[in-house]
């Protein structure tokens, strides 16, 4: 039977997070009730990044194993007419039968929104801290971000638990229009981790704490020495990296 | 007694438009009902656009003359405070006696956004039209637009009974990453002006007309020959001008 990679992209503002919960509205939840339809048995996806209440999505990545063959075109028409307007499926590929969205991913890549200045019209997909931020000296706190591989100060003490070590793909601070957007990709993320990140640079650049001490709240290997967790609506997944073999079919695609 | 101009920003979703109206929320109700609790005492502004429901704004202007002297630094912290998180007041300014933000306002500018893929979280704040557009087309109708003076064709019938001269201060399409965005300013606008535009370029853009029609359109003067009204959601009113000496107070400011 067939395995798929669909990449979609999504609203959080009105989901309980990415994933399955009962009696809750959740991005897993509306993507698996869509393909129980279409294929008329019981269908689960497997995510690659498992996005928390209020943070969307523009190239999230999810696998599935139906228990049908049907054509990937009419599979994907019928998504995009089946899912709910916050909601959209971008792409659909067959992918190989040892895929798995979630466990073959090499990167995912984040994107986080500030707004410098008040404007209700952008507030559900933005974070607006109500101080002057110093994108300097914000800047100067990230090359040690950049080299740390621990990242137990950015995490919940849950998720540390599971393990802690990052590595850093991309990290930067731009400055666009009356907006700084944080672009942070990693073989892998802790739960909260970006949103730590970036809680702990607004206090940077509010003066509150001094670019340097960023080495220190990384070697501390402690959630309380970082800055606040940063509110879910200035999130995104942007999209997500897979090695050219986990694509990669050996039989060319049916359809 | 003093009269005040008001710059405001709103997220135009979950507002039956800026106008008062009995049982619903309306940005001008909520607006009133913030001072009338400032000063103790009913007070009415006047708003120099009538946004619609959905309608966005980015410089809103409005005026207002309450019957008590308070200083403005306190009136305006009291409205950040007092206003939902869907409004944001953005500066506050003493003007001269006979200001009004609607009658004064010499040129509005207002800017709408098309999505030219599908993305979720920002299906609030622009109009993914479900067509290819073709930029070029789109534009080369524009100089028609720019040059013409009686917008009939182009507002609803009870609109164009009042008067339907504008003179167009500025019309651009710019392309902006996935995103076109029209730019257009005049001296007024008639009732769903910029959505039937869009509406129009729309239809040139995805290919049903010519771009010579818009000559055509312009011409008949009827609500018929242009293209449908485009959503709200994609509208911006950004900024609304007022002559130098409309805003100028003959005393200083008090405080």
């Amino acid at each position: 039977m067939p395995v798929y990679r669909i990449v979609l992209s999504y609203d959080g503002s009105e989901f309980h997070g990415w994933q399955r919960q009962p009696e809750q509205r959740t991005v897993q939840g509306e993507l698996e009730r869509a393909l129980s339809i279409i294929y008329q048995d019981q269908t689960s996806v497997q995510g690659a990044g498992r996005t928390d209440a209020g943070v969307h999505a523009l190239g999230q990545c999810a696998s599935f194993a139906p228990t049908k063959e049907l054509p990937t075109k009419k599979i994907f028409a019928s998504l995009r007419s089946l899912l709910p307007e916050d909601m959209c499926p971008l792409e659909l590929h067959r992918a190989p039968d040892d895929f798995n969205a979630r466990f073959k991913a090499s990167a995912r890549f984040y994107t986080y929104r500030l707004g410098l200045g008040p404007c209700p019209p952008l507030r559900r997909i933005r974070w607006e801290p109500p101080f002057t931020l110093d994108l300097a000296a914000m800047r100067s706190a990230l090359p040690a971000l950049r080299a740390a591989t621990d990242f137990t100060s950015f995490c919940t003490r849950e998720a540390a638990a599971k393990g802690s070590r990052c590595e850093i793909r991309e990290l930067l601070l731009e400055l666009e229009g009356d907006e700084m957007r944080l672009r942070i990709g990693a073989d892998r993320f802790l739960h909260n981790m970006v949103r730590i990140v970036v809680g702990t640079l607004v206090e940077i650049g509010r003066g509150r704490w001094h670019p340097e001490r960023m080495s220190m709240i990384i070697a501390a290997r402690d959630r309380c020495s970082a800055g606040p967790t940063a509110p879910p609506q200035g999130l995104f997944l942007a999209r997500v990296e897979y090695p050219e073999a986990a694509l990669t079919m050996s039989d060319r695609e049916p359809d």
